[in-house]
């Protein structure tokens, strides 16, 4: 399928017309960790130096996977931890992905009050020029309130932008507050509630809208009934491979098209080199060649569990 | 009173401390915005110019405020609107605050879970040297449980640094999900209630933790209660003029010392030259005066208001 003439700028449009030309909802989380770099990537030592090293490691996994997923989530902490120089290196990482062709999910679980809730989401809503970061979506987190998460779709509607609204976290203590029943129902089915009256006000021509939710493959059972109450949100489920989800475990969170979410996986592919199954056929040295596999690995082993497996007989 | 040597570096006697030097608990917001900086500050366009007024401004703001107050919180949402130039601003206008003696909140409002929690706080806890970045504290989002903050409790232990959850929030949204009865208690009691044990299980000579919370005072008769409930947790009050808390309404905030709580003031202090009652008296041009005279205004009427009066007169 190719994208059509004045094709909509709908951000969960663009996803999903992403996702039915690579085939696959695969998500490639970029968490880089100086610990976990492939060998020779670090020139020297310092928060520079390291910013350096993850920008040029980012590049090269983005290299491998812009043929193949439709979106990468660069994690905010990781390049923050380096202080102004991992911020230089995180826009670098941004623009280089979306010149690549790729729909850039910030991962940044960012918010606040009114005004300074709309200048997150002016800093970080918005691919390519549009905005000083170059994001097409942002993770948010919904704990202050409704009033919070209007100044990002408002944004997000302008720009061609998404969000993604924390709703069910993939952490063993996302229970602890996320869990706690109000009028027989978790909080998180709240969130959830909200955040699909959001989307459904907002839906393109996929039935998608604007605000999506965060739900994590660790609790396939709530996975599902997150799916059902929130028919028009777009789920991006993190949790999947070394937090041990599976792919059957997101199956309840793909429509009948195969669409409707995007996978994560951070560890899992950027750092396959690490892994037994890919260490030994492809050492330290041929780290993409671990991603490619361990990405197309994953594309399989989706396609074979869950509903998005009918995007490639599309 | 003279900080006395070897000193404990636990965050919350480093910041009574400071209050009790200071006499007063005034926590000045450093909000910088393009439309409202004063004249003159502003040279030229784009991201790079705008970042550079923005540090300017602000050092300008801590000139005036050092030899009055405890500690700044700069909001880094306005920083981060200027991309990768804003970041490297708002790590400038952390250290000059340190360089003056100041306490640094960063308001971020960050979170996230597990290791990525850590790389939160390895970034932004600790002074001077000790992280990137150089707060002496953050502001940090609950949504995620308990797992997402004990990363952020364990750095700060280590660091002398400490950390402001959200528990009730100022904005009129913030009911929305706060307030959601769970067992005959809102939500944010029993947000309240995990930062007061690990307040507890950290209190320091003032009887105070390195977890507080954030509480505002546009919710007087609330705020009262969540002194009652978390009597070893600091409280971080905003809302406090423009949002239309006032001095009375924070009262219930502080302990019989006048210890316990800091008020936060951005547009009313920083942008005080915008203000009538400032405007007519220093123009545009002494705007550093009008800073000056509208922390002093603040600390008298949080003096004759509150019980921090009596720290004018220790």
């Amino acid at each position: 399928m190719t994208t059509a003439l004045n094709a909509s700028n709908h951000f969960a449009d663009r996803l999903c017309r992403a996702i039915v030309s690579k085939g696959n909802p695969v998500l490639v989380g970029l968490d880089p960790r100086t610990e976990s770099l492939p060998p020779g990537l670090l020139q020297g030592e310092g928060l520079e130096q390291t910013a350096k090293a993850y920008a040029s490691f980012c590049r090269g996994v983005i290299d491998v996977v812009a043929p193949l997923v439709a979106a990468v989530k660069p994690q905010a902490a990781f390049f923050e931890q380096l202080g102004p120089a991992g911020c230089t290196a995180l826009a670098e990482v941004i623009r280089y992905a979306s010149g690549k062709g790729l729909l850039v999910v910030i991962d940044g679980k960012r918010n606040d009050i009114g005004t300074t809730a709309a200048a997150y989401a002016e800093a970080y809503l918005g691919p390519g020029e549009s905005s000083p970061w170059g994001g097409d979506a942002l993770t948010v987190s919904p704990y202050l309130g409704d009033d919070s998460l209007t100044p990002f779709t408002d944004v997000a509607r302008k720009r061609g932008a998404g969000i993604f609204v924390l709703v069910k976290t993939s952490n063993p203590g996302g229970k602890v507050f996320q869990d706690l029943m109000v009028d027989e129902q978790p909080l998180y089915r709240h969130v959830a509630a909200l955040v699909e009256e959001m989307s459904k006000a907002s839906a393109g021509e996929f039935g998608y809208g604007v605000a999506g939710a965060v739900a994590g493959a660790t609790y396939p059972q709530q996975l599902g009934e997150i799916r059902q109450a929130m028919s028009h949100s777009l789920l991006l489920i993190p949790g999947y491979g070394a937090q041990g989800g599976t792919a059957k475990d997101c199956a309840p969170a793909f429509d009948d098209r195969g669409l409707g979410a995007i996978v994560n996986n951070s560890r899992g592919i950027i750092f396959a080199h690490q892994k037994n199954e890919y260490k030994e056929k492809f050492g330290g040295s041929r780290w993409q060649e671990a991603v490619d596999a361990a990405t197309r690995d994953m594309i399989d082993q989706l396609a074979a569990e869950t509903s998005a497996g009918r995007l490639r007989r599309s």
